[in-house]
């Protein structure tokens, strides 16, 4: 997959296009292209818009999944490596005995963070 | 590797926060943060906060990957797939002849659709 | 109010860092840290956080309002202009009738250009 | 203007969709279009863009601060005296002699942030 993408890519001479900065800003745009989909809806709705606009919302999720493709490619990085390090990490971070049932840790690093960044 | 990805949401019991809509919001704030990182650059200075800033730039990648897979899973989505059909979807849009060494035409098609939008 | 801003931009001499561009990545990765306050709540809980991140809240609406005053300044946009503009198209979009205590034409036409993208 | 807006809201109904949660996403999303048209640019071609796509910007810059207006309205918020706290926070957090014709300090206090956050 990643090598048809690539192909694709350079056959059309779009490498000197695909920056780093310019695919992470093409993620934020389909990211918010996908969110967009549920943006005035209450929770209750949204499960509803989910079937409604499935075709809609899968080709935005293979959207984002091409731009993580190029991305991982370009930065070489092992995804697989990446990923497992995060999940360590964040067992440390998210106990079960703090956070089973609950959102409310996370919120609160956030906040503090936030109060940081703010002062 | 998303085993233990979903392992690690129900010992925790965060399905039920994690709703469509909610991992979509997710990824759109993950991919902010990615974005972040090159916001006040120009594209010269990018590619030496790429370098800079590799390890937090990695572990951006990794949470969109993580959110991605979450996504993925949830809307029972066959990524080989429907990317697959994507890359099909855009060798059409995109033809060799048309595209090659540009921007162009995405950029055209954006328009007339933000044209449309803005109607 | 603008002018403080714009007297504190030219004492650091960071114009040459706030091309439309980089403000208008600005704006969005702003956009995300207010949005990241309700990211994993239900309804009912996003309005519990409303209240215990008041402060925060209020920070990141101040940061988007600085930078939206940058890029009306920059782009010499006359903003109760184009706002009023834009609500007589609103109008004309949304006629009353049609739209009355519905979010469905909205989506509607989403869903339509969204297949448009996505053929 | 904000009378017009609430006026607007009021007779479709629509203050039933209008939560903060729900302007916020609206407020990521159109920023994300604001941001679509530079997407795969140069800083050059970024320029160019600008000139060519001056109304649909124009236009997606109206959007935000419509939404801007909501949020504020909504969260009871004195823009004008949130702002100027956050101007004189911003003038102490970035002092003349360390910030003249340096975008450094604000991104490694990200930096710094960002470590915190992957930790």
């Amino acid at each position: 997959m990643v090598n048809t993408l690539l192909e694709f890519r350079r056959a059309r001479d779009w490498e000197q296009f695909h920056t780093v900065r310019n695919v992470a800003t093409a993620l934020s745009v389909e990211a918010a292209e996908l969110l967009e989909h549920f943006v005035w809806s209450s929770d209750e709705q949204a499960s509803h818009i989910l079937e409604e606009h499935r075709a809609a919302i899968t080709a935005e999720v293979a959207d984002i999944a091409i731009l993580l493709a190029y991305l991982t490619h370009d930065l070489s990085i092992d995804l697989q490596a990446v990923v497992s390090e995060k999940i360590t990490a964040n067992e440390r971070k998210y106990p079960l005995e703090k956070s089973y049932g609950s959102n409310k840790k996370y919120t609160d690093l956030r906040r503090l963070l936030n109060l940081l960044q703010t002062d």
